[in-house]
């Protein structure tokens, strides 16, 4: 084992140790990594080390070598990119899957890691009003994937699958919007699709309707097969909310398989409030959401819920002869090796588990409500104020704006406030004009952190 | 975070002491879950807390609902499948990451994860003997995925983006040897290969080259494209060794992509004598092997190694304006999102670091020789019994032997040792002949768990 027990039990005392103090001064350093390319490699040495060292150097290679190359996510000052949280009760799950290392690729090689995530899942279907045909229970289904790109890729093959049977894969096409997040434009050309449209959008930088049916119709007049839409309930440009009903009766209209991708602004849903901006969702045939990224659940937990669990388990099950078990041909549980594209899996559903029950949802709801307040007030303070533009609304805790000095402005402001220490995203519009990006959502981001942010947009701008 | 930082302080160390007794205490425990069907799930309640639950509840539930439905992947009497390793160190590195929870998708959201991870996967480079210009300092480099199956799904997808653009994708091929993993079929099928052709193999189950020529060159006569060919390096069904180099000068002829799996046996490499195994090496395009089976490291950490980075990034490459920043267009540093399907990533260079760190390559050289030799010794016992055959050669430490009574003496066999208590995995050989796999190399398996296996055939044969 490398150490002996006891040596992991003090070892093990050490690093939590470490990782609490670390949680503990992360507000206090500046959230971006000042290293130069280059700077964190030249301090390790050439070649693998030959003999153990001892733990105690390890433990000091973390202050003096990983610290400085570190970009500080659990910052409470992150208001970069969407957050990715964690938690403690996330880590100690996450520690719980380390040390058991199941591998959950069939019902019999653990029950338990199969049965647990099944009904979390069911769990997340009524904690955030999703239809109930989803649940494993029914006829479709939730399995945790690693990121919401896995999960849309998915999607993707799963749709491509359905149309190839009638016709080329040269000609199936794929449409999101020109704001989704591009992790739907890579997952399709993983997929093979050779026709990516990315649909323009309204002024609030939801998909336009009238352009994705355009666009079909384009694209059926020259032969083309529309396969897969994607619908975006908070987009990462500006967390817009794509029309999910009318994707969705479009797509049972052309055929099409219409995956909804609310990687961020899904856990919102936990607060019933929020529901009426994923309206339409019983017409999807799949969804994503990230409990990784807002509702404290440590990397990577990528919650992936389909309809009809049916073509999913067509396109991916392959049995060879190792694999085939008596539990698996009764037909009476899950394999989820058939739900995604790994074999191999390790016991995720434990971090969600460790977070609802150390949480509770009431205190998650709270959480969720005190970001979205506090990107509220900072939407009003920014809207009061004659030298800032709002330039997109806010749904959820994404606050976009822009100076009204104009694009160098704008972005100066960005980088004098990462300067200073807090971490935000300078970022464009559709229509190539500067803004900045302020997600609220950090694990221990509380509304005095907001406050802090808009004293210095105040000094700074 | 779900509980202060002294509490995470407590209840940390009281998980690290829950799993440091599993460990005392697995090898004691029958490998196999004695679970039914919806036990585990009819154990949990119907819906998830409203309010917290204080955490000793749920250290209780680890004993009382999760215990019972684990299949004890870390005993070391488990001989099924492959092995999945953990160690002590790995688990440390793995809650470091999960603690830090950084986003390696840019060199810039976490320099130090991306640097610490591209210089051990340039170590690994050294330790397994592979070629130097698969270093990320050379034209190739390294990149941790998730499992083999996402390792060979992506060179699937690159192979296959290199012959699109001349080719119809409805006329790519894909070429394997039957009895390569079930990931090469499914990662073909995912990636949108109509033609996947799972050659024969000759009598030591590897890789028939005349067979494979005259496949690929019918295809060719029908109009097909050889576009994709994998060769294993200790394959599933039997650790056989395909003729890599062989493959590799056919792969240039026909301008195909040459694939390498070897997601076990790779870990032997770090050994030189078995080196020989691997000749031919310098002629791939793409490679894989898994430190999360055989070198101690919990999953997830399927090393992947490319000759030549461009195709890879070019493929994989998509960048939205949220994601432009100096660092990267400086072209000084890598930016792992282009090297794998996910956009997010976590510190999974940490688990190796501290695995290598601790063991030394000494000691793993010396784990990987034990269990070699264990296998070598538990392969001239049952040759030496007229009761059993072996039915393959035992290159490294996979014993595939059958009862000389027949299919259903080896199956009862199988099953009685399974009931006993160890675990090993009853299969079939491309004939259709049953036959057990012995599997040894769970990172706390010693020579004598293995001499108690031989004794528990001897007496249930």
């Amino acid at each position: 084992m490398g150490m002996s027990a006891d040596e992991f039990r003090k070892y093990g005392q050490e690093i939590v140790d470490w990782v609490a103090s670390y949680h503990e001064r992360v507000g206090d350093l500046p959230v971006q990594s000042s290293v130069a390319p280059g700077e964190i490699r030249s301090m390790l040495p050439e070649a693998a080390p030959e003999l153990p060292e001892p733990f105690e150097a390890i433990i000091e290679d973390l202050d003096r070598i990983v610290l400085p190359g570190l970009t500080h996510w659990q910052s409470p000052n992150w208001f970069a990119y969407f957050p990715g949280n964690t938690s403690y009760p996330a880590m100690l799950g996450d520690l719980v899957s380390s040390g058991l290392a199941q591998q959950g690729m069939l019902w019999s090689t653990s029950p338990a890691t199969t049965e647990i995530e099944s009904h979390l899942m069911d769990w997340l279907v009524d904690l955030l009003g999703l239809p109930q045909h989803w649940k494993t229970t029914e006829s479709g289904g939730g399995v945790i994937q690693m990121s919401a790109s896995d999960s849309t890729h998915t999607a993707l093959v799963v749709a491509r699958n359905q149309k190839a049977a009638d016709h080329s894969l040269d000609d199936l096409v794929a449409y999101t919007s020109s704001q989704a997040n591009s992790s739907v434009e890579k997952g399709a050309r993983v997929a093979g699709y050779r026709h990516v449209r990315k649909v323009d959008v309204g002024d609030t930088f939801a998909m336009d309707m009238a352009a994705l049916e355009a666009t079909i119709e384009q694209d059926k007049a020259s032969g083309l097969v529309p396969t897969f839409v994607c619908s975006v309930v908070g987009t990462t440009g500006t967390t817009a909310v794509d029309p999910v009903r009318a994707i969705g009766e479009l797509a049972q209209r052309e055929g099409m398989w219409h995956h909804v991708d609310a990687a961020f602004a899904g856990t919102a849903m936990i607060c019933p409030e929020f529901r009426h901006y994923q309206d339409g969702l019983e017409l999807a045939d799949s969804y994503t959401f990230n409990p990784h990224k807002w509702m404290m659940v440590t990397f990577d937990f990528s919650a992936f819920y389909v309809a009809d669990r049916r073509p999913l388990i067509e396109t991916l099950s392959v049995l060879p002869p190792y694999l085939v078990n008596e539990a698996s041909e009764s037909g009476a549980v899950i394999d989820y090796r058939d739900w995604h594209v790994p074999l191999g899996r390790r016991f995720r559903a434990l971090k969600l588990w460790f977070v609802l029950r150390t949480y509770g949802a009431q205190r998650i709801r709270e959480i969720i409500r005190e970001h979205i307040g506090a990107a509220q007030d900072l939407t009003s303070w920014l809207e009061s104020d004659p030298r800032f533009e709002v330039v997109a609304p806010t749904p959820f805790s994404l606050v976009c704006f822009a100076h009204r000095g104009g694009d160098e402005a704008t972005k100066a402001l960005a980088k004098s406030i990462n300067e200073a220490g807090p971490y935000l995203t300078p970022s464009l519009l559709p229509d190539g004009r500067a803004f900045i990006r302020v997600s609220i959502g950090q694990t221990s981001t509380e509304r005095h952190h907001v406050e802090q942010l808009r004293d210095l947009i105040d000094e700074l701008a």
